[in-house]
């Protein structure tokens, strides 16, 4: 089947993420050290995150609210404001980061957006996903951009119509099988799943069944100009 | 001039917000009492969220962090957790309070909609906009939905360019000057100014000079039909 879009994720499929986030968790353990030891601050924080994705979605201010939650929690309402302020200073770290590209993505986003359309597709929290899109450099290879609360197979269908683009055309390429491949395969998409070193426990799900051919794993995003002629060629 | 598409402001335009959030800040001075008094309560808070924003944009969220922040300064960082769990509760309650649509609003959206295709265009927090739009019930009368992060001329530009509108054709009705009409005005579109009974300070701006026939004050939204008649009619 030809291939009419290709989206990406961007966190930890373009660039660096989750390790950031995963540094503010260990520098709010050893700021909590005092009160729990490191497991404890771990199962409260992302109990707290569990419990207010509802209302607060993705992105570094739930997460930073999270960690203050989990902060009063562990101390019994006792942590001072001094410490909760170096916990929203955690939080700001997280958003002046400059935008670190993963080896591979310029020179492979570059190239395939020679022979195809790119969206950027990601969820998140919009201030932060368009800085680190700006911070990227890579906007301009991009033909649309769009930064969503949730991505389930209604948001794919619903994005998909709205850019007149057929499911079996469509291509999505990203590190979480929870949130860019089992969505995309159950709207009769295709997907490209390329692992990051490290996923947030929210984003771990089960791999599809080994004969599913509407999904491919890949180690590194440089070989996704090679699977995608492949792929265009088999139609 | 014909109009080809009319995009509305949702916030204070087609519901109440403001007034939530002045309420939270009225709950927080009651909360900051022994510490200092109202009107250096608002002018620290005020002080917080225009420092912020460029890191963590509009909405909710990040109004909360700022709340927490004004809280440990106006406090020497004396602040207890259970009251920064307070000021967490007062965010919280924003994004759980009902949607309650101003008078008119659906009337004026379901009579437009049968003669112009409509836009929702609002900025803001993602997930808490979409909260909102689901909760209002007017999202089958717009064509398109486009929550943003800031409205500037560059926005309304690139999103008139993805549309394929002209910006002469198109016609912005907001309560904003500064985010509704000013920025239209500039790049040569019309708009229709609404004011709602209060507005956050940051969203003050002059009225444009009285000579400008590109914006017009209603006081109601149920007033829009007429004018857009007319506007539409002397093309």
């Amino acid at each position: 089947m030809p291939i009419d879009l290709i989206a990406f994720d961007a966190d930890d499929t373009l660039w660096h993420n989750e390790r950031h986030y995963q540094q503010a968790q260990r520098d709010l353990c050893d700021l909590l050290a005092p009160y729990a030891d490191a497991d404890a601050v771990n199962a409260r924080l992302y109990e707290a995150e569990k419990r207010n994705l509802p209302l607060f979605g993705y992105g570094m201010k739930g997460f930073t609210l999270s960690m203050i939650e989990a902060a009063i929690a562990l101390t019994d309402g006792q942590v001072r404001g001094t410490d909760v302020q170096a916990i929203i200073d955690l939080g700001k770290r997280l958003v002046q980061t400059p935008v670190e590209l993963l080896p591979g993505a310029a020179e492979t986003v570059e190239a395939l957006a020679q022979h195809y359309p790119l969206m950027l597709l990601t969820k998140g929290d919009l201030m932060d996903q368009e800085r680190k899109i700006a911070g990227s450099g890579l906007a301009r290879h991009f033909d649309a951009v769009e930064i969503v609360s949730d991505k389930t197979p209604g948001t794919y269908a619903s994005l998909l119509a709205t850019h007149g683009v057929d499911p079996a055309g469509f291509l999505m390429v990203g590190n979480s099988l929870r949130s860019d491949v089992l969505p995309v395969v159950e709207i009769g998409g295709r997907a490209v799943y390329i692992p990051y070193h490290v996923t947030w426990v929210h984003e771990q799900a089960p791999e599809p069944g080994e004969g599913d051919t509407r999904y491919h794993t890949l180690e590194r995003i440089d070989e996704l100009p090679a699977l995608v002629a492949e792929l265009d060629g088999a139609s």
